[in-house]
């Protein structure tokens, strides 16, 4: 298999220039003055104190904590600290990368600790938007800027995924954990039915799909349900792969997988289904989604929104939209009204799973970590890295309730024949 | 019992100087023009020509429809026919109140109609804003504002719900029909229940509530659940009927029923609860009621607002704002999440029972007709016709789509033991 490196971009530790800062490796040898030993006391006061000791490039540990058991994290050069101060949740994320920082330590504890703070912290709320305004920008997401943003992350190879997704229907979204000891395998399939559960599937309907990953929610559906799917995705690779395993699973007179934008969908349809998908839509273009399952959805049709979210509107992190999700944008409930609202869709029913998300990345990163080797020489010791913080990262931030999952259903507005309880969906 | 006017200062036939027209009983004797019969079927029209006949003073009926089955909307006089056309959201409530409309038929049918042409009609819906932004500004809810506003609805007379209420736990929201069939009674019960078990109670907790009633589900929670209550209610009849019946029913050690606003609510609590209250709240508060649930919930705390809603952002019906509920709003789940969003509240489950509303209203109407009499007795007959078309309009607006009920449960967002499905609310 041949090294990708496309994905992440970064610079080498001899490529200083494009982080813009002085020559990492001259500057280990300096002393630390005094400014910025008070600079890292600093922001460990605006952190509201963690039990985190930063140890500077002379070795010497700077902590503001009193806790016995600190973890360690290594800034390992002077243009790493500058770096790292001057746009913390950008280049964080691009220094561990490249291990011009690292934890010493449990990183997922050292990120859940940080995220509790930032939340915890007014000056770091002030901050970050002050300067997510400035520099983090939401791109737009084009038909064209879609397609780039999307083969950023999907079109890393199947392989790749392969190695620490479910195996049975590779779901790269929450899993849905009604027994926290279940398997991976079993949660997914359980978040597959969870959804069909809610949309009340009956044989023989006809359900458009809108961002079908690998293919394996519409597989599901027409295994289990006898419906027609019709999944659009704009990731090429992903498309061939949901294809031929349809073919080979007999499913393929039941699914038709086009290789287009959702803006492009057309055709009338009992189901709109969207699962992980919203969050590569970009909140300027929430009413024109809603335009879409406004012209496609049949007079009492019904669907479901998965989406990633967030109590109150927030940027993105900027690492994450920068290196992982160009274009993302994770809305809150308030924002992702404006889907609904404007052409009278009723949401019947809003849950938020976020800590079955939390409980999904656990096992992503189990078995990711399982296969660091592997992934190594598909790549390199930095995509590693990267992954790596990317996975913790993400566990830190559900599990500390920086970030929800949300599964949205409705129905159009005249859609009468409801039913009288949710208890059908626990059957 | 004494004769109670004071609900509807409606004008009677004799008062025509109220609403501003001319004599009602001459202008009956005059004739139609031929501009005031195309005026009658330009409004048909504009109303999508439904199964409706207009029939003017002169006892002709001008109707659209080529339908052979019509509902008979007689205008008595000229006068009524020209304040329906100048504010027909809100004039036609007070001219049907008073008798000089008249709908000869069925008058839940003939509202039905009305509300599916309404929000079909691209004229009507210009109108209406246009319309409502001029006229229907929301009222303010002071702390003296909301005091009026509550006494001009609920101090009407305990015995008057009485009539028609549940007996048990006099509920005036909307009940919860797991079984479309169960009693008014076991539906309101089933209610509590439901919001009890989305709160997951626990024997020994403290619960407040905004917005008591007459005390039912404070009742419910101590008796069921062994929770101590603290209730709060501006209403002063309500809250006195309340302590009676605590007391009687030997819960009074459980439960505490303050007679004040929402926004004094003091002291720290396990549980937020409020069923009913929202559309009384105004949208201009509900940053404020966020700040009083921040104010009073435990860090882990939990809670569940209960309220009729909208699909999208709409003012009140003008007659229901001025007559029936002043002050009063109805907002859409985007709205209700400024309530949420500034304290970094947790949406953990919104449950739309929109139709268990329309069932709800659909037993307090039959109640209210058994009972029409005693009601007449007790007001007079505007007051009864009044009062049904309330009824009857709420029934055609939650069963057409044009309210609905929102059930959101909540939580601080750090609390972390969560239950792994909603599996536990339907055992």
């Amino acid at each position: 298999m041949s090294k990708n490196k496309s994905f992440l971009s970064l610079p080498t530790e001899g490529q200083g220039a494009v982080l813009g800062d002085n020559n990492p490796a001259q500057s280990k040898k300096s002393r630390v003055t005094t400014m910025e030993r008070a600079l890292v006391r600093r922001l460990l006061q605006i952190l509201n104190k963690p039990a985190i000791a930063i140890v500077l490039w002379d070795g010497e540990p700077v902590t503001e904590s009193t806790a016995t058991d600190l973890i360690r994290m290594e800034i390992r050069d002077r243009g790493a600290l500058y770096k790292l101060l001057s746009h913390p949740n950008l280049n964080f994320g691009d220094l561990y990368s490249i291990g011009r920082i690292e934890i010493d330590g449990d990183l997922l504890a050292f990120l859940k600790m940080i995220y509790v703070a930032a939340a915890d912290s007014k000056k770091i709320s002030f901050l970050k938007k002050y300067v997510s305004d400035l520099i983090n920008k939401p791109r737009t997401n084009s038909l064209r800027g879609s397609k780039d943003h999307i083969n950023h992350h999907y079109d890393l190879g199947n392989d790749f995924y392969d190695l620490w997704l479910d195996q049975e229907y590779l779901q790269y979204t929450c899993a849905y954990f009604p027994d926290p000891e279940m398997s991976l395998e079993a949660a997914q399939k359980a978040k597959m039915e969870h959804v069909c559960r809610k949309l009340q599937l009956k044989s023989g309907e006809t359900v458009v799909e809108a961002g079908c990953g690998w293919g394996g929610l519409a597989r599901y559906m027409a295994r289990h349900y006898n419906v027609q799917v019709r999944s659009y995705n704009i990731s090429h690779q992903q498309i061939l792969y949901a294809r031929e395993r349809a073919k080979q699973e007999g499913l393929d007179h039941l699914i038709e997988y086009v290789e287009d934008d959702y803006r492009n969908i057309s055709g009338s349809y009992d189901v709109f289904v969207s699962v992980g998908m919203l969050e590569h839509v970009g909140k300027q273009n929430f009413r024109e989604l809603g335009e879409v399952m406004h012209r496609c959805l049949k007079e009492d049709g019904r669907g479901l929104i998965h989406s990633i979210g967030r109590n109150k509107p927030q940027l993105m992190n900027a690492w994450i939209e920068k290196r992982i999700f160009p274009g993302g944008y994770t809305p809150s409930i308030g924002e992702m009204m404006d889907i609904f609202e404007y052409r009278n869709f009723s949401v019947q029913d809003v849950e938020n799973l976020r800590l079955h998300y939390a409980k999904t990345l656990e096992h992503w990163s189990q078995r990711f970590e399982e296969n660091a080797n592997t992934v190594e020489d598909m790549y390199d010791a930095h995509f590693v890295r990267a992954w790596r913080l990317y996975l913790n990262g993400s566990i830190a931030a559900f599990s500390t309730g920086t970030l929800q999952l949300f599964q949205i259903m409705f129905t159009r507005p005249r859609k009468h024949d409801l039913p009288w309880s949710r208890e059908h969906i626990y059957k």
